[in-house]
């Protein structure tokens, strides 16, 4: 994730409190310099328009998962990869909540300007996932569609995680997860 | 699914495509009206507000989620019921593309009037999940996480399908599913 620091850093997190009560929609650049504490000619000083504000947030957010997916690999292969890969996607989701499900509410969307470039940073973020894949299934055609429904799995449980079973552990969700990838439900 | 006809059926799809291109703060009981070629009045007649239009489409769309999986277990248990429900989520998506991406972007949202009832009714949903990992999982404290955590693989599974690959078949990409679920990724 690209760090930014000081008045900027503020914006995109008073950006991302108010969406996440009141919608991206519904959010407006006067409240964000409120809730920021800064003029709003700053504002817009450091973001063109809303859309690029937002826009910047999601694919810091996207980015940093990326990040985090290739950073957990690290060396590993098949399963052990894959393991590790879960865990530290609930942690992610688990230390930003309000990105996750604003992620979550976006990246389904299809009328925002920003849509485009966020599906190439959600793809590259992916590919972490399929070229995993690749390495011990070479034949199978569909290893960006199992991609995608390993990141839906984890997006989702780990959401469900945090509203409706927050007293568990990230070591314990991710044993949730990795038991049901793990055929033993499918059995 | 609670089956409406004549005049509410023609708003609830115009509401629906609407917000597809626009999103729902987007969409307005004007722009409804002159979609679905009724007058203003009609869609206020039969829908209080912009809101309660809006939570009819997306518990509908819910309703007939938890109807599918009901009817796809029907008699069956373990990973033949897991299978089947699998493959009519995969067909119900398909069948309502721009119902399944507004339900994909409203379900983790917190800024709704319906988003009580809407979770209310996305458990009972999940409910049918449940009671299948339960039946051959009774020992799992976590069958509901287990639940969220299915119903994200196949949601986003399954709009990545239609999003990158929709030359696939249903079968085909039910397949892609139950193979990621079966623990041959994670070995």
């Amino acid at each position: 994730m690209p760090r930014v620091s000081g008045t900027k850093r503020s914006i995109l997190d008073a950006a991302l409190e108010l969406a996440s009560l009141n919608g991206i929609t519904g959010t407006t650049m006067e409240d964000v310099a409120v809730r920021a504490g800064v003029a709003k000619g700053s504002v817009y000083y450091n973001f063109s328009s809303k859309d690029k504000l937002f826009e910047q947030l999601l694919l810091d957010g996207i980015g940093a998962l990326a990040e985090t997916l290739r950073q957990s690999r690290d060396g590993k292969t098949g399963g052990q990869a894959l393991a590790s890969m879960v865990t530290a996607m609930l942690e992610l989701i688990s230390g930003n909540q309000p990105l996750a499900k604003l992620i979550a509410a976006e990246i389904f969307r299809t009328d925002r300007s920003w849509q485009t470039h966020l599906q190439t940073v959600r793809r590259e973020a992916l590919a972490e996932i399929v070229t995993v894949i690749r390495e011990t299934h070479p034949e199978r055609p569909d290893a960006e569609l199992m991609a995608g429904t390993i990141f839906g799995a984890v997006l989702v449980g780990g959401i469900e995680w945090l509203a409706f079973s927050p007293e568990r552990s990230v070591e314990e969700v991710s044993e949730s997860v990795l038991f049901t990838l793990s055929g033993r439900l499918t059995a």
